[in-house]
């Protein structure tokens, strides 16, 4: 019950022979025609109706990805959206998500300090307490943190990653062009991402699977891949989490310096260009899915057994 | 319809003559216990309950402050701690807090880049656009958010406050010991904080409004007034949001930093020691609330207009 996230990720990753997760940020104006028209008869032109077409396009996209892939990422950004019906959405895909044998990443980029980190480890992470009562909020195996607040911020998140056995991102070295103003700031000769990947590193040691892995993992974006293979080397137990990968332009190779030697350590996002995959080559959407995601899964592995290893 | 967020904001200060805006930070186990029984009899001791006793809670402290603060500030972790009903709660919030004239800061932190950046951008200070259809999804005045990312993960939060009239604050110096951590490291002689702070300041230019204040404002903490003093000669032009009042340490006195010369410029967030005022003082708990905002906005009145101005 409490088994680590990162040794579930692991094994998982080990069974299905896969490094690619899929992002699960769905946008009204791209989803399938005759689900939108379904919901939109029924409900009206409403984010009710939004929200109900999202939860039925991510059930498609969910089954056709569960046996392949190990993890799902949904966008928050794109549930609050669509107000409180899409935060309904976003705890059914996770309900589902889970159901199929998949992991969770809620993409959130939380972060706040004192009692409101606590609230927002509940909220993802732990449970919410009501009297002799604890629930669960939104039911999800990892969050992506913000640490900008300092290592105090940090703090709960980690104490309930360790209770329930769950993970955190936290951002570190992302892939937007944006990302050189703070991020790439020199610090007496340390750049601040390298500064944010030490402390990540330190407050992992304490709490490495069986594997060598911590709960604390690290969003590096796979458009810097000399900041990618620094990183690396800083912290080499925590896992990676890889977004721009596909649409935002980062290639196979470009995320092998992710990797550690042994071919394990990180996971590889790719949302538009999975999900919406039947806007560009046509069919149905869970099909068109399925298929580019095994093309980039593929990739990966090949880029990865050509420069370090293949884990399996 | 668009008039801006730091006009409306600053009219309110003058017309109720008040810095003070108050943090809507509901924790079940601190709600009245006739209202979490009421609800729990009702729905049981479940998260509906308890989302459904903080809007209860909630109406009663705005409506016990709605005449003598500018604004509120739900704590969105807070909210998102209940689930989704939390999310319905937040939305009810926001929606009645609007009704009786208050202006609405949505503490949520949030940030991301992209396309993400435009979702979350839509969510709390633009729309959701549904076809031929925009709806608002969480109808809040303004949106704190986290600057890691750079200033391409800003870009559609100001051009949202710019086309609706709405506002962000950024984190620049929080009230936490952490902060320093990140926010203190020093760059060649410009510590990141400040670097941040000159961001906002010259994002802010193009967009100020007739008194001169940009829709960009800064997280700044009371805790810290050497680094806020710093920082207020640095962006004049910027609002200041102001935690770590009262439960946090902060003192009226030092609040004061945070203003401009003028006495305007800063708003400064009380949240416990308000809502809750009832656990410690006794008494019905919108009266308790109410004495103590009072006693708040005396003390930071008298503490401005003893070393720098009262803007009436």
């Amino acid at each position: 019950m409490t088994r680590a996230f990162s040794l579930r990720l692991t094994e998982a990753v080990l069974t299905k022979r896969c490094h690619l997760i899929v992002g699960l940020d769905p946008r009204p104006a791209l989803l399938p025609r005759d689900i939108a028209a379904k919901w939109r008869d029924e409900l009206g032109n409403t984010l009710e109706a939004a929200a109900k077409a999202t939860l039925e396009f991510n059930k498609g996209i969910i089954d056709a990805l569960a046996d392949i892939i190990p993890a799902v990422k949904p966008q928050l950004a794109c549930y609050e959206q669509l107000g409180v019906p899409g935060m309904e959405t976003l705890a059914a895909t996770i309900e589902y998500a889970n159901a199929q044998g998949l992991l969770v990443i809620a993409d959130g980029k939380r972060n706040d300090i004192g009692s409101t980190a606590e609230s927002y480890a509940d909220a993802y992470l732990g449970e919410t307490v009501l009297g002799k009562r604890s629930l669960r909020a939104f039911a999800a195996d990892a969050l992506t943190v913000n640490p900008y607040l300092g290592r105090d911020s940090l703090a709960p998140m980690i104490e309930r990653c360790v209770s329930f056995g769950h993970g955190i991102f936290v951002l570190v070295k992302t892939s937007n062009p944006g990302s050189k103003e703070l991020q790439d700031l020199d610090c007496g000769g340390r750049k601040v991402y390298e500064i944010v990947g030490e402390m990540c590193h330190e407050l992992g040691l304490p709490h490495l699977d069986e594997r060598s892995y911590s709960p604390i993992g690290a969003v590096v974006g796979a458009t810097y891949p000399d900041e990618a293979a620094r990183l690396r080397s800083l912290m080499p137990h925590n896992y990676f989490l890889v977004p721009g990968f596909g649409a935002q332009g980062g290639k196979p190779s470009d995320v092998v310096p992710c990797f550690n030697p042994d071919g394990l350590g990180a996971v590889v996002n790719s949302a538009r260009e999975v999900i919406f995959a039947y806007q560009k080559h046509g069919g149905d959407y869970p099909d068109a899915a399925r298929k580019v995601a095994i093309v980039s899964r593929d990739a990966i592995n090949q880029a990865l057994a050509e420069v370090k290893n293949l884990a399996w």
